[in-house]
């Protein structure tokens, strides 16, 4: 039904359906050609945004961000983690959101609810990017990964909302190395050790991450072994942790 | 001027001073007689909860945790950090706030701001509890430190925000020992290790964790020893960080 209403009916009825100045915004990570990515809509010629969204009077927050993901992106079922909370005064970006609209056509009231200060509740999620077509809603001209290195022009605070999400992850790693959610089902241990140093930022020594992970009871080593490498063929591996 | 406010009156002019929807909540952390205390608010006879407060229309969210502190237990200049945020429907408990009002004489319409739904952001605060004298506000009975693992009866989901806080405060232990600010300025390494075992709720042995205590770099070793002790007098140390 949703769907169906016209933006501008949406925007009407914000103020009915959401809980005020309380936003979301959803940092999602990816992983390829060795790269930490990370998944932005494109709302103007040369500007981007995180899947951002807001929490409906009578759903909880986690549920927020899942719908909000689910309807900015079409993504579902991934491992999705609150990190942190923006709220500072300066964060209040009105003339980023009017210049969103305007994009689309929209204008609304200098003194309408979207143009409020909002704080904004971060979450981050893990993919497999290869498993997962992204698909962008109405507000956006396009959806694609970015390396998180080499950003391009983003709205708001999003760049900071990125970079700290990008430190709770990489500080989560000793504890439990989620980074494994970024992979294919199945792994070797020099597969894991490239994303993990990748996320982590720093070296480890090739045995002693072996034995690491292995210490964490969170892999297990399959049967299988990776066929059509040169060399010793090396043991697959399967991350048993679930959320 | 606040102070001269009535009660009434201060609840009145709530929803003009700050923004709807939006609470904060502070656990604070102390530690005496090898036990982690948190600081309650008593707010019925037998009813506690933790000191929280508001988000004002233009300041920032660290901004509103600090003057909360102040302004509902006299606390100043100490370590404080944002931890998770709370924002279940269930947790909407206009009951416990009735109940709360109720104690000090005070009545509102079943639609006032204050009984509507909050999202509420955590912070916890490390205190030398013995260099610190709690001074309770005017909406509480009297204000007193408790033992983490023996909590009174708390109001609203407080005692569940404790416990994620004890787990976020936990976690960060082995990244920085900010433990070290719940001590003394000059401990020994038995004295904080006592209270890192506490903190981190598992055992580490002596010469190992003076190693990585010592690796961590946070620490230096000053001239003084600790005097009056049977034995081998021991260094005193400093912690290095500061907030």
């Amino acid at each position: 039904m949703e769907k169906q209403l016209s933006l501008q009916a949406q925007l009407e009825l914000m103020p009915k359906r959401f809980l005020s100045h309380i936003s979301l915004d959803c940092v999602i990570f990816g992983y390829s050609d060795s790269q930490l990515k990370v998944l932005l809509l494109k709302v103007g010629p040369d500007e981007y945004m995180l899947p951002g969204g807001f929490v409906e009077k009578t759903e909880g927050l986690q549920e927020a961000a899942k719908r909000t993901l689910r309807e900015r992106t079409g993504l579902k079922n991934v491992f999705l983690k609150q990190f942190y909370t923006f709220g500072e005064q300066l964060r209040n970006f009105p003339e980023a959101v009017e210049v969103m609209l305007k994009n689309k056509g929209l204008e609304v009231p200098s003194e309408h609810w979207i143009l409020q200060r909002f704080i904004s509740i971060g979450y981050y999620a893990l993919v497999r990017l290869n498993q997962f077509q992204p698909v962008p809603d109405n507000l956006s001209l396009s959806i694609g990964w970015h390396c998180v290195d080499d950003l391009p022009r983003l709205l708001m605070d999003h760049q900071e909302i990125i970079k700290k999400a990008q430190l709770c992850f990489r500080e989560k790693q000793k504890q439990c190395p989620t980074v494994a959610f970024l992979l294919p089902e199945k792994f070797t241990m020099p597969e894991l050790q490239r994303a993990y140093e990748n996320v982590v930022g720093s070296k480890v020594e090739r045995s002693r991450f072996q034995k690491t992970m292995l210490a964490t009871k969170y892999f297990e080593r399959l049967k299988e072994k990776r066929l059509g490498v040169p060399h010793r063929q090396p043991y697959l591996y399967h991350f048993i942790e679930s959320f």
